[in-house]
């Protein structure tokens, strides 16, 4: 396969905030030359089915496909079967569509055939016409456990869509990504990246999960092509989900410094927003080299200019 | 339970025709008084999900909900899961509606939770505000087979969904039925009925599986009860489905004659229609008291008019 001037683009991905980032790599560069390996912690068997939400929202919104207002699910999509399985007296707080219910029914026979969901994932997102590479982190099961006060326990779906992400976060167990083996291509993916992105997805439960997985933070290390970071805190706060409750519950500060210390020895440089400019010379003083931009992806438009400031500095670095 | 003066009513079932009956008879006599006894032979996983056709065309009329054009399905479902499916490459002939599935798919996950079909018949039929009995003829699988030409056997709803129900049948494997075990309460009700009504369903798939059940045959023949069968065939033709191919696949012939002679030894009385009436003395030859009507069921009404005719015939058998 050849490749842009920068090379292959390897992006460590989670959910909305990941994506939102890739729509603007793959404008940035061709979108053949990037590949983003996607966290799948947060996979669960919902209503029978195999269910991968940071492959589907990264699938879905490269396809143009995604519901914007939620960042996951698909634009317009129905809900009849939860809503015929919650009359029937099912839990149905994963609010999982139709059509992408048929996704996931589509990943579980496909799993149950035999196939592996890195293959899976070729499929959808071929299906769905994206022509950026998208592999899951690992084909093992990885759950990531939130761990709450009180010595509870629960999958992280479950603390997210069903609890509603309360503060009492006393720790994340990683432990099933710890012992899982990298998805086919990933390492390889890694070795010939001419650049690597980590994506302002959450450090704790989305990239956390990615680079637990034995290998995987090994290759990056190990590969000469330079590492940018992308802060998803914006003034102190996540721009959304519940990174601010898992980086505290992990005793991490909430800003852009506190995600920054998370990726030294792993990145050589760090993008973060503007209402967080006063931190620069704090991240700098972490051996990060820094670029200062408004990183809030409101369009389109938005995302590219983040991208495109993530790539300058890669090539700052190289 | 306190009964109407006819006592339990017990219906052996199969699809469109059973249930057209069943609408009838629980407005013959009391629904509550009514157990229909339904075919599992056209059991089978779709998409993942257990798929039982009989139980939920039985359930779906009784509830009213039934798609009356088709006969089977829910009335206004969509097909959203089936169609993106489709879209994915799988095979999608058998075109299960959205809440349909959801119904199979609540089966599914019920029966991997341990619990058993005729439970989770129950817990539909209940669901769906039908105050009639229905159960499975066995919780065991018991696939129908059909012998085609060429020596090739497909699963019953290969041959009618998939395939058009072609002419070649050679005959009709019910192995499976004959090795399977009545489901919980199948024989009880058999053993409690005051009155017990074979539907007018196809004798050879529909009917034939219940009977090959061992215990069920002998069950009826050991009450005290009066049988009385109702001739699915109407002109020397089937009024839905296959059943002339069928009765020719296993050598018998396509007339109400024909049906009544395999039901000789288990039913006392026999109602066909009156376009069959010079077949009278010929079906009384083989031992049946008989009762001629009309029995297409085009409406409600006619549906209780036959139902009403087929328990006049028991009451005269008592």
């Amino acid at each position: 396969m050849s490749h842009g001037p920068r090379g292959a683009v390897v992006a460590l991905a989670g959910g909305v905030g990941a994506a939102r980032l890739l729509r603007g790599l793959v404008r940035a560069v061709p979108a053949a030359d990037v590949t983003a390996i996607v966290n799948t912690g947060d996979d669960a068997e919902f209503y029978g089915v195999h269910v991968s939400p940071d492959l589907d929202i990264v699938t879905y919104t490269l396809a143009g496909a995604v519901d914007t207002q939620k960042g996951y699910g698909l634009a317009g999509d129905s809900t009849t079967v939860v809503d015929q399985l919650g009359a029937l007296g099912h839990e149905v707080w994963f609010r999982l569509g139709d059509r992408d219910l048929a996704h996931s029914l589509h990943r579980t026979l496909r799993l149950r055939a035999g196939a592996g969901l890195a293959e899976i994932a070729d499929e959808l997102r071929r299906h769905l016409g994206v022509a950026t590479r998208i592999l899951p982190m690992s084909e093992d099961p990885c759950p990531t456990l939130v761990e709450l006060s009180g010595g509870h326990t629960v999958h992280f779906e479950e603390y997210l869509a069903r609890d509603g992400a309360p503060d009492d976060v006393q720790g994340v167990d990683l432990s099933a990504a710890q012992r899982a083996r990298p998805a086919p291509g990933v390492i390889e993916a890694i070795r010939s990246a001419g650049v690597i992105v980590v994506c302002p997805s959450n450090p704790v439960v989305s990239i956390g999960p990615v680079l637990a997985i034995p290998g995987i933070r090994d290759a990056i290390a190990a590969s000469s092509a330079p590492v940018v970071a992308v802060s998803p805190i914006v003034g102190g706060a996540p721009i959304k989900g519940p990174a601010d409750r898992l980086l505290r519950g992990i005793g991490v500060e909430v800003s852009a410094k506190g995600v920054a210390g998370l990726y030294t020895g792993l990145a050589g440089g760090f993008v973060f927003d503007e209402r967080d400019a006063e931190q620069a010379a704090a991240i700098e003083d972490l051996g990060l080299r820094t670029r200062v931009v408004d990183t809030v992806m409101v369009d389109l438009a938005a995302s590219t200019r983040l991208a495109e400031a993530a790539l300058e500095l890669a090539d700052e670095l190289r």
